[in-house]
C-alpha cells in the first residue's frame, strides 16, 4: 500500500516568510511551489526547487489568481481564457528553474480560491486542464476527489491525483466544509491522523455529520501555512509507517 | 546591405495601455515583450506574441527589475544572483507562451535600469548572460554596442546583436547621454532619420559634442512607449528602403 | 439651473498615464482623485490636487478596491468592515494632500467595482456611508441616482449628490446597462448630448428598450478614461450653456 | 530616569504576518506602525491602532519607500520631492485611523532605506523633516542619534528623538554596523542589555573596535521583525526597572 503526501511550499513573498518547508520537506512525498501569483517570487522558487530535489520530493506548480493580498483565496471573477493563461504564465516561469536544476516538473494543484472554483465550475476546470494539457501533457494534474477538476483533467486525457484533507472536514456531498464554519479545520493531531488513516485504507471519511463518505485519495495535502502543519504531518507519517503504508508519488514520473 | 529594427511590445498593464503596439509591428523585424516585472502581465503577453507572429517579427524577452511603479527603470541595488534569478523567471514565464504559440523565442534584450546597468557592471553584465545561456544558449543577446553586456555575452559564447538607437544622442565616449539630461532624446524626424542611416551605412554617430563615433550596429531601437515612436519608425523604414537597405534580423534564427 | 459635471482624474500610475486631466479640468466643476488603490500614487495625487485646486474645480475622493491590475472593476469580495476601512486609508491619504495644499475634501465617489457594489448591496452601501460620516460628515457623497449608497448617504445624514451618466445606457427599471453588453455606452456625441440635455432639463432618461425612466440628476458624469470623454464633456457643456444651464457644484461647501 | 522603549509593528501585510505585536505592546512604551508601502495595509493598520491604544502605547507613523519586495530596505533612487510626497500620504492614510479611534498621532521614524538614506544624507533628511512639519508640526521625528535627520528636524523646529539601538553594533563614527556584515546585531540577551543600560545610564556605548561612543538616546529601538525581540526587550525593562529607570515617552505629547 502506498499514498502520496503534499505540502504547498515556498509560499512566502521578499522578506515576508511563511510555513516551515525544511521540516515538511523531509515528511512528504510531492510539494506545490507556489509561482508569485498569490505567494513566492524569483527567490524562493529556485531556492525550494534546489530543496525538494535535494530530499527526493516531487516537484509540482502551485498556480493561483494574480492576488498577492489575498494570497490568492479570494474569488476573483475571471474568464476561462483569462485563467488559461494565468496557468501558462505561472508554468512558464516555474518550469524554467525545474529545468535548470535538472528537475522535472510533475503535477500541477491549482491554489486556493483557483482551487476551489475549478473544483466546482467546469468552465474553470476545463481551462485549468487545457493549460495544463498545451503545457505539457506529461503532467499530473491534483484536484479535490471526486471534483469537476479532475473530471476535466480526465477528459483532456491527463493523468490525474485525486486529493484528500488530512486535516480539513467534510460535507455530506463530499465538499470540504468552508473555512469561514468553525468547524472546518482539524486541529487535533489524533483526528488528523485517524482521518487519514481511514481515508488512505478504507476510502472513506466521516462527514461532519456523522455520515460515511466514499472517498478515494492518491494524495493527502498537508497545509504549509499552518501551525500545527509539520506535527500532523509527522504523526500521520509515523501511523502510516506503522500500518505499513508506504509515502510516495505513484503517478505520473 | 541590411539591419534589424526592434521595439519593445507589450508594456501595457492590465487596464493601462502603453504605446502603439499594432502600427510598430507593421514596421519592427524584431520585437522585445515585456514579461511581468515592469509591465506586461498574462494576458498583454500572449496577445502581444501572437501579433508578432503573424506579422513575421522575431520575439525576444524584455526582463526588467521587479519595479511596476516605477517602469524598470530605477536602478535598484540587487546581487547579480537576484538578477540570474528574475531572468529566468522572466524568459520561462514568456517561453511559455511563444511554445505554446508555436514560435521560437529569438532574443533577450533587458529593459531599462537593469539594461543600463548590465551594460556598464561586468557584474552583473555576466549573470545576465550566463541567465541567457542557461535558459536557452541558441538564444541572441541584445546589448549597447560595446558595452559589458555584449562582452558578457561573447563571453559565455551566446550570439549578440549590438544595438544603437535612432532617436538617443550620445556621448563621446560612445555611451548614451542620460535620460535626465535635455538632449537625451531627439524628438525631430530628421535627424532621427540621420543618425539612422548614417549608424547603418557608415558605422558612425556625432556625439552631443559634435565628434565622430564608431558606432557598429545589428539593431536599431524604438522607443515604443514615446508618443513619436511610429512617425520616427516609420520615417526611417522609408528612408532606408530607398537605400536599398533591408529592414530584417541578420542573426539568430 | 445649474448641474454639476464629474470626472475621475488622477487615474494613472507609475509611468502609466490615463485620461486627459488637463482639457477635462477646464470644463467640469468637480473631480474625483484616485486615491492609490485602482490608479493613482503619492506622485499624481498632489499633482492632480494642485491643477483642480488652480482650475477652481470641486476635490473629490475617488477610493476603490484594493485593485490595481483590475483598475478596480472586478467584484472582489470583502466584508463590510474591509470596505469601511479602505475607504478609511484612502480618504487620509488624499485628505492629507488637499490639506496641505490649502483646498478642501468636498465629496467621495466610491470608483468601478465598489462604486457598483455599494449601489446595489445595502450592506456595502452602509459601509461606504458610515466609513465617509466618520471620516469628516461635511463631505458628500456621490452614487448612482435612487441607489443604495444614496439611500445609505441618506440615512447616516450626508448629503448626498445623485449621479447621472451622460454616456452610458440605461436599463427599464433605472439601473445602468453593464459594461459587457454591447449598447452599454454611447459613443456617439449627439447621443451623449442629447441624453445629458434631457437628465438636466427633464429629469428623464429613455432606457435600451426605449421607456421613460424618471433621473434626477445632480451631476453628471465624464469618464476620464475614455477616449471620446473629453469631446463628449465639451459638447454638453456648449450645449447646457446654449440652454443657460450653469456648470457647477450646487451642493456641499 | 526615563526613556522611552520603541518597536515596529503591524508590519504584516494580507495573509502575511511578521512580528509578535501583542507581546512587544506589553513591553514598549511607542509603536512605529507600517502605513502599507513597505508592509502593513488597510486591515494591519486599524487592528495596530486599537491595540496600541489599549496599551497606552503612543503611536507613531513608520513611512517608508513603495516597495513591498524589498520590505522597504532596498535603496531605491527617490527625489526629494518624491519623498515628500510619499510621505505624506503615508502620514495621511495612518493618521485616518488614528482620529477615527479618538487617538494621537505622536511621531514619524522613517522606515528601512528611508531611515538610512535619510539619517545621511541632508536633503532627503530636509525632504522628510519638511514633510512631517507640514503636516503636523506637533509629530515629533525620531531618527538616529547625531544624524542628519537630526538635525534636518531641529532645523525645521520639530521635537526630535534621538534613537539607539540596544540589539545592533556601532561603528567607530557613532553609525550603525551594516547589515551586511556579520557583527551587525546583537543576539545575546545579556550583550543587548548591557549595552542598553549603558546607553540609558551613561550615554555611552562600546563600538565593534573597542572604542567607547559618546550616545545619548531618548528612544531605544526594538525590532519587532526578528525573533529574539521580545525576550531582548523584556529583559531590557526588566534590568531597566531593578535600575529605577522607567520605560515611558518623555517627549512630543
Amino acid at each position: 500500500m502506498a499514498i502520496d503526501f503534499n505540502a504547498d511550499l515556498g509560499e512566502g513573498y521578499g522578506a515576508f516568510s511563511v510555513g516551515n518547508d525544511e521540516e515538511l520537506l523531509s515528511i512528504i512525498s510531492s510539494c506545490n511551489i507556489a509561482c508569485g501569483f498569490h505567494a513566492g517570487d524569483y527567490k524562493t522558487i529556485p531556492q525550494t526547487v534546489k530543496r525538494a530535489m535535494e530530499k527526493g520530493v516531487q516537484i509540482g506548480a502551485h498556480p493561483s489568481f494574480y492576488d498577492l493580498h489575498g494570497f490568492g483565496r479570494r474569488n476573483i471573477p475571471h474568464t476561462p481564457e483569462d485563467i488559461y493563461e494565468l496557468m501558462i504564465y505561472q508554468l512558464g516561469a516555474l518550469q524554467a528553474f525545474v529545468r535548470l536544476h535538472g528537475g522535472r516538473l510533475n503535477h500541477v494543484k491549482p491554489h486556493g480560491a483557483l482551487y476551489n472554483v475549478g473544483c466546482k465550475d467546469s468552465s474553470v476546470a476545463q481551462a485549468i486542464a487545457q493549460a495544463v494539457k498545451d503545457f505539457d501533457q506529461r503532467l499530473v494534474l491534483f484536484g479535490l476527489a471526486n471534483s469537476e477538476l479532475i473530471r476535466a483533467g480526465q477528459q483532456v486525457g491527463l493523468v490525474t491525483a485525486q486529493e484528500a484533507f488530512a486535516d480539513r472536514t467534510y460535507q455530506n456531498d463530499g465538499t470540504l466544509t468552508p473555512r469561514i464554519e468553525n468547524n472546518a479545520v482539524l486541529h487535533d493531531t489524533d483526528s488528523v491522523v485517524e482521518q487519514a488513516l481511514r481515508i488512505a485504507k478504507e476510502g472513506k471519511v466521516t462527514s461532519v455529520d456523522g455520515m460515511d463518505i466514499e472517498l478515494h485519495a492518491d494524495t493527502l495535502c498537508f497545509h504549509g501555512d499552518t501551525p500545527e502543519a509539520v506535527e500532523h504531518a509527522k504523526a500521520c507519517k509515523h501511523a502510516f509507517e506503522k500500518e505499513g503504508i508506504h509515502i510516495m508519488t505513484t503517478f505520473g514520473m
